[in-house]
């Protein structure tokens, strides 16, 4: 036996674990700027330019939402971000990357220690991204989906003059219906594939995420972007499993009916936001493979990081912008 | 510990095993039929219709040669074939598939009952293909490159009419050259990066396996086989990679610069192969991607096999003819 932890489990489909610290970071207390949701319910925290340190990983693709809305909206003088190397160990991700291997900002060389700095318990797994508190060096939330939703709603009075409009409101029903399949179905169903714990729930998964992908490539077809000709936070949330797919999720996960560059919509699209500022510039294949490859030694025990695809096919021209 | 066989060892490049049963059948005692080898220093054993059994297993490449030239040949009459289920256990291929788990032929459950009829401590893997004295139900010879080789020069007389000169002595010694080439950095080559164990040993066979992918993919630009307008040994023997390549090299063994059907020149050629009469019918996508997924249990221990990639693509137009 080894204390290497497993993402598979014998005999099960895979199940994420949807519990985050829920926190929020709002512009009012108690309240939420988005008229589209009801009151908040959880404990808020101010909006204050220069107070959290947003902790990501280039690696990750639940982190890279919140690396690039930050982008996108131009919060990079507001909010500091830290960035944890691709091959977190067992525990915790860790500031390797840094000098010293240690964030600068929060002193830490383990994102462990914000999640201890705010509950010395804490029982769930180290995630990126987490909202810190520099004050207290503690995690303020790890809730992902809610991270970028403030980003754009709460911290408005700080974003970039032009800033995209990621939450239009005349298509915010259809939005949230299409972010829901985004999710659980490519976002998750790429995961749902790759540690699947028996033959059964790996044909299910495969099913689930083709049936999915082949509605995108459709959708994508006649539309520049998932909600038509501007770019949404929904086209943040599909980027980036896309951007991930040929790299990591099409062997590693065994994601292989096809690859992504196979599907002419998909393909342009994903390349059509890859060379957008905010989007191309916040991938690093090299680290995305070290970390898939290296962290799940339950399905690589090898360690060995393949060498292709060769990333340069993104750079080529897509010609998505005559769908407008 | 576990006794499963493992394939990759720590630290090292991949070596194969090369030592075989060197035995021949031969059309005469002593001697070879073929003008360019020399003399036969190793036992020979008369050519004799209905005398030997061809074990082989749909699943393995270098078994897949001897299926396709048996075929090409038109043996079928004269040599018997016994085929191994995809999956074999630590210690041997088995007959799986036959009604009852045996053999009719020769009785066996294991086709390490052969070699052991042959040796009773044979020390070496239990490889296909292997040609089995019925009589004895002794292992005669499992040295692949041999086995195809004598079913040309030595079965000659049992030929179907019409079957085509697979070793032409015009282009002989360049032949030699190109299979030579082609065994060390294509067939073997993926092996070498997918058994590797470091990085640096996988980055090194990865290099020469593309390397020469490059080369092939130039050669067969303006040739429509590799010895020119047509088929030889040396089709068949590149031929049984690049049937196993998208299905399970490009993934399993990380071989994934690019997949077989992005190199137009290659997958032209490979697919005209396969929708040639001898060639198609022997490959079997299931088999093959059972026994990498499920034998390799050290580098892929959860055995799930990949759903991908749809083998319809292989019967799609290659528009090969127009190379003579």
């Amino acid at each position: 036996m080894s204390d290497e932890p497993t993402y598979t489990e014998k005999g099960k489909p895979f199940e994420r674990d949807t519990n985050y610290i829920q926190d929020r970071v709002t512009a009012r207390p108690g309240t939420s700027a988005d008229p589209y949701v009801g009151s908040v319910d959880v404990e808020t925290w101010p909006v204050e330019p220069g107070r959290y340190r947003l902790a990501a990983a280039k690696a990750c693709p639940w982190a890279n939402r919140a690396i690039i809305v930050r982008e996108l909206l131009g919060l990079q003088d507001v909010l500091s971000m830290g960035l944890a190397g691709p091959t977190h160990d067992a525990d915790s991700w860790t500031f390797d990357l840094d000098p010293g291997g240690v964030d600068p900002v929060l002193g830490y060389e383990r994102l462990q220690q914000a999640y201890f700095a705010r509950d010395p318990d804490y029982p769930r797994g180290i995630t990126v991204p987490a909202m810190v508190d520099v004050p207290t060096k503690a995690v303020v939330t790890n809730d992902f989906p809610q991270i970028t939703h403030d980003l754009f709603f709460e911290w408005r009075e700080h974003h970039r003059e032009g800033a995209p409009d990621l939450w239009p409101a005349d298509v915010r029903d259809e939005m949230e219906e299409v972010m829901r399949r985004v999710f659980t179905e490519v976002n998750n169903g790429v995961y749902r594939c790759g540690f699947a714990g028996s033959q059964d729930a790996y044909q299910e998964a495969y099913d689930r995420l083709w049936t999915a992908m082949d509605w995108l490539e459709e959708r994508l077809t006649d539309r520049r972007y998932l909600m038509g000709s501007a770019i949404t936070e929904a086209d943040v949330r599909l980027f980036t499993t896309l951007a991930r797919f040929d790299a990591v999720y099409h062997g590693h996960f065994k994601c292989n009916r096809n690859k992504l560059t196979e599907m002419p919509a998909l393909w342009g699209y994903a390349r059509d936001l890859f060379q957008t500022p905010g989007f191309g510039e916040t991938i690093d294949f090299e680290q995305i493979k070290a970390h898939y490859y290296v962290v799940h030694t339950d399905i690589n025990p090898t360690g060995i990081v393949p060498a292709g695809p060769d990333p340069a096919v993104w750079l080529t021209s897509h010609d998505r912008e005559k769908l407008g």
